[in-house]
């Protein structure tokens, strides 16, 4: 049957995306088969060929609109006009943005191994396009005075990993808010780049 | 034929663990099977029960091992006597360990979801016995008025996360050495953890 585009494919698509996701998270993408992944939906395995050509490119869907949605939701913030106040919203924008989306966050990070190098190399350029927006603030902040950095990427991507590091141990029910482990992340960003030294 | 220890299995062990931990790495957990692994050992399949009675039991002593000896290697560094040099012992220790061993941190991060409940109890309180260590610097650096922490269990996570994360990014080929990495993690972390908040 040839693969269309239509009604079926548009309700079924979200759905896949969903199951592939949801299974890829629990299992690992290399244990998981396209049979499996339309069990989960309810359709038969060849119906989920009018959706995906092969589970590769829908693990690369998957990272891919995981990033596109990082970069537009990061582009889709008010612009700040100081350094210290960019530095303050990508804290915070950064986990919640990511405490919301934990399974693509886990897939984002331990299925890269599994990419073809073609997909990779698209999934690792989004992924630096996002380090040079923290990058570029912390560019500002030392051209504004404000920030003693002396490797802006090396610290970009330290800081990327300690507010990521929020999605393995938060719990919504738990002591802190979302509102107050922003506040806590947020005093040490701030510090950790300050020029006080001492 | 009943599972022996000896001479055999003294040989064999380290080989099927090595081999385990590269297979996990590489396919994940659950789509490697124990024949999978006998094969990269070069013995039969049957073999292996000599040495290990399941997957499950392979997959917590790697990752058990793993936390035992971070514990043990921590607890035989020289004691610090004051809180800062004790932090910064401890930035310069994490980095430096988990650098060495880029495929145990992955699978230790990546497998607690294919731990069974027993076993992912004992590394859950493994990782807590660890992130204490580091609390417990924070909140004698608090005591000692050199650190100012509000929540020294949040904050030791955080800081966890952030040097693990080294392991994502780190080439010794690079323009960085290690050591160099770990002064710039050091500035960020005794910055993070100051008294000063301007």
């Amino acid at each position: 049957m040839a693969r269309t585009q239509g009604s079926h494919s548009d309700i079924t698509g979200p759905r896949v995306r969903d199951a592939a996701l949801s299974l890829f998270a629990q299992h690992g993408y290399a244990a998981v088969s396209m049979r499996q992944i339309a069990a989960e939906v309810g359709v038969q395995a060849g119906a989920l060929y009018n959706y995906t050509s092969d589970k590769q490119s829908l693990l690369f869907d998957l990272l891919k609109s995981h990033m596109d949605q990082l970069l537009a939701s990061w582009m889709a913030q008010p612009e700040a006009p100081v350094a210290m106040q960019a530095l303050e919203q990508f804290t915070r924008f950064h986990i919640r943005f990511h405490s919301e989306r934990p399974e693509a966050v886990f897939i984002s990070y331990m299925e890269l191994r599994n990419l073809t190098p073609e997909n990779f190399a698209v999934i690792e350029e989004l992924r630096k396009d996002y380090e040079t927006k923290l990058e570029d603030i912390l560019r500002a902040g030392v051209a504004q005075n404000v920030f003693s950095v002396r490797e802006p990427k090396v610290t970009a991507m330290a800081l990327i990993a300690m507010l990521t590091g929020v999605n393995t141990w938060f719990k919504s029910d738990g002591r802190l808010s979302l509102e107050d482990v922003e506040q806590v992340y947020w005093d040490m960003v701030r510090k950790a780049v300050s020029k006080r030294t001492d």
